[in-house]
C-alpha cells in the first residue's frame, strides 16, 4: 500500500481531513497494511472518549448525533463520528453514505464524519470500527461518537467498543421492534426517549424505567432515562452533561479502564486470528493437498473434524510450516 | 460431557425427540464436546435439504414456517425447524422461546422444533445453527427449515447455510425497515409477499420484481416473487412446489453443491479457529507473562501489534508451545 503513516498522521493532527480519511481507508482495507497503520498509530491512541449511540431504525439517531456533535464542538472539542449504515446490496455502498443531514457538520474543520457500511468490511465490521476509532483518536479527536442501528449481533458488538453507550428509543414502536430492541438494553449506560414531543413519551420513559430497575439492582448503579427532542435541540445540553458526568463517575469507579481493557483484549484476539488466518490457514486451505481432502469431506469419505485435530497437532508441534 | 453419541443418534433416528434435543444441546455447548458430537455425526450428514426463511420483524415468518412444515409433513417428510429468536437480555433465553404458535406441530412425532437465542451461543450463533442443522440431518430429517429475522449481519450469515433461501416481506413497511431489508435481498433465491390480503400487496410485489431485475441479470436466473397469505394457508402449496422446483434446478446447475461446499469451507474455518483458540490463544492469554505485557499495552509502553507478530513467528517456528 505504501502509505506514509507518519506524514499522514502529522497532517491529520493539524486538521487535514484528507489525511485522516486515507488512514481510515488503510485500516478498512484490512490485512497486513491495516496492521502496519494501526501499529504505527498505537502510541498516539488512548486519549479520546468514545461514545456509542444505538437504537432501532427510525429513532432519530443521526439527528441526535448531529446535535451532540454540535454541542461539544461549541465547547471547543474536536469530534470524530463513525456512522455505521445498513449496506445496500446492489451498490455495495452504505445506503445513507452521504449523510445528507450532517452536511453542515462536515464543513466544520473540527468534525470528521466517516460512514461505514455493515457489510464488505474485509476484516469484519467490528474490527473496521475499532480501527477507525483508533485512527480518529490518534489524529487528535477529543471525542469519538459511534452511531449504529441496534438490531443485530454484529451491530451490538460494534457499540461495545464505546466507553459510554446511549440507547435511543421513541414513543410508539410496535411490539416486534420492541422485542429486538430488548437485545440492546443490556449494553446501555443511559437511555434516551427521543421525539419526546410525540404523545406517549412519558409512558415510554416510565416503561423503560421499570424495565431497567432489575438491571440497575444488578449493576448497582442508576441508569438515567432522558427525554429529548433532538430535531428541536430540546434536552441535548442536559443529555451531554449527563453523559459527561456518567463518564466521570465510570472513570472514578474504574469501569472505563475495565471496558477499555476488555476492548483491547478483544482487539488482540481478532489480531491474532487474522494473522493466524493469513500466515497459517490460508496457505493450508489453498494447497492442492487440501483440495483432495476437501473433496473427501464433501463425499463423507473423510472426517473434517479429525482432520482439524491432526492439523492442530502439526501446528503445535511445529511440523506444519 | 460424556454423551453417548451413538446411542443417542440411534434413538433420535427412531424418532426420540429427547435424544435429538440432547445432541443439539451438546453442540450448542460449544468447545471440545461439541466437536466430538459433530465428528461422530459427520458420516450421517449431507442428506437433508435445508431451507432458510428470513425477513423483517412482523412479516409473519413463524406462521409461514408453520404452514410449510405442515405441507411437507403431509407429504410424509420428516421435518426439523431451527428458529432463531431475538434473545431477551434479562432472562438470557429466547423471547419467543416456547414458540406458542407451533405447539400443534411439536406434538407431531415427525417434526422437531428447536428455538435458539441470538446471543449466548458459546461458539457463536452461526456455528450453533450449522451444528443444529447437522444434528437434525444426521437424525433423519429430510428437510430442515431455518427461520430467522433478517436484520443483522450475524442473522444473515445464519441463513447463508441454507440450500434455498426465501425472503419474506409484507405490504406497507416503513422506509427505515425497507433500508435494512435491502441488506437481505442478495441472499434470497425467492421472495414472498406475505399477508397478501392486505392492501398494497400487488404493488409491493411489483416493486420487488423491479428491484430484483438487476440482480436477475447478474445471476442469470429468475427469482420468483410469490403472493402468500400464510395465516389463511393461501399460496402455501404453490410456494412449497416453487421451492422444490428451485431446489431441483439449483441442484442440476451445480449450485447446491457449490453452496454446500462454501458452507463446509466456512465450517472448517470456524473449527480451525476454535481449536486454535482453545489450544494456543487461551493458554497464552491466561499466562502470567501475558498479564505483564497487557498492562504495558494499556499504558502504551509496548505495542500489541508488534507483540502479535512476534507470537506468530514463534508459532510458525514451533517455538511457542
Amino acid at each position: 500500500m505504501g502509505l506514509d503513516v507518519e506524514a499522514l498522521l502529522e497532517k491529520a493532527q493539524q486538521g487535514d481531513k484528507r489525511s485522516t480519511a486515507r488512514l481510515i481507508s488503510g485500516v478498512e482495507a484490512g490485512g497486513e497494511a491495516a496492521e502496519t497503520v494501526l501499529s504505527r498509530l498505537w502510541p498516539h491512541t488512548g486519549r479520546a472518549k468514545v461514545i456509542g449511540i444505538t437504537g432501532p431504525p427510525g429513532s432519530g439517531k443521526s439527528t441526535m448525533t448531529d446535535k451532540l456533535a454540535k454541542y461539544w464542538r461549541a465547547q471547543g472539542l474536536r469530534i470524530g463520528i463513525v456512522a455505521i449504515d445498513p449496506t445496500s446490496p446492489f451498490s455495495g455502498g452504505a445506503i445513507l453514505g452521504d449523510r445528507v443531514r450532517m452536511s453542515d457538520l462536515t464543513l466544520d474543520a473540527g468534525v470528521f464524519v466517516r460512514s461505514m457500511g455493515t457489510r464488505g468490511q474485509l476484516g469484519g465490521l467490528s474490527s473496521a470500527c475499532v480501527g477507525a476509532v483508533n485512527v480518529l483518536d490518534a489524529c487528535g479527536c477529543d471525542l469519538v461518537i459511534i452511531e449504529t442501528v441496534g438490531v443485530g449481533q454484529s451491530e451490538i458488538e460494534v457499540v461495545n467498543v464505546a466507553d459510554v453507550v446511549a440507547v435511543v428509543t421513541v414513543p410508539g414502536l410496535g411490539d416486534d421492534v420492541q422485542a429486538i430492541k430488548a437485545g440492546i438494553f443490556e449494553i446501555g449506560d443511559l437511555f434516551v426517549v427521543n421525539k419526546a414531543d410525540r404523545p406517549g413519551a412519558d409512558r415510554t420513559a416510565s416503561e423503560l424505567r421499570s424495565m431497567l430497575s432489575l438491571e440497575e439492582d444488578e449493576r448497582k448503579r442508576r441508569m438515567p432515562v432522558l427525554l429529548v427532542t433532538a430535531a428541536q435541540n430540546e434536552g441535548i445540553e442536559k443529555l451531554c452533561q449527563t453523559m459527561e458526568r456518567l463518564f466521570d463517575s465510570m472513570q472514578e469507579s474504574g469501569m472505563i479502564e475495565q471496558r477499555r481493557s476488555a476492548r483491547l483484549r478483544q482487539e488482540l484476539l481478532t489480531l491474532i486470528q487474522d494473522e493466524f488466518g493469513r500466515r497459517v490457514i490460508n496457505p493450508v486451505l489453498t494447497s492442492p493437498a487440501f483440495q483432495e481432502d476437501f473433496d473427501n469431506f464433501l463425499a463423507r469419505r473423510e472426517n473434517p473434524y479429525l482432520w482439524v485435530g491432526d492439523m492442530m497437532n502439526k501446528i503445535t508441534e511445529g511440523r506444519l510450516l
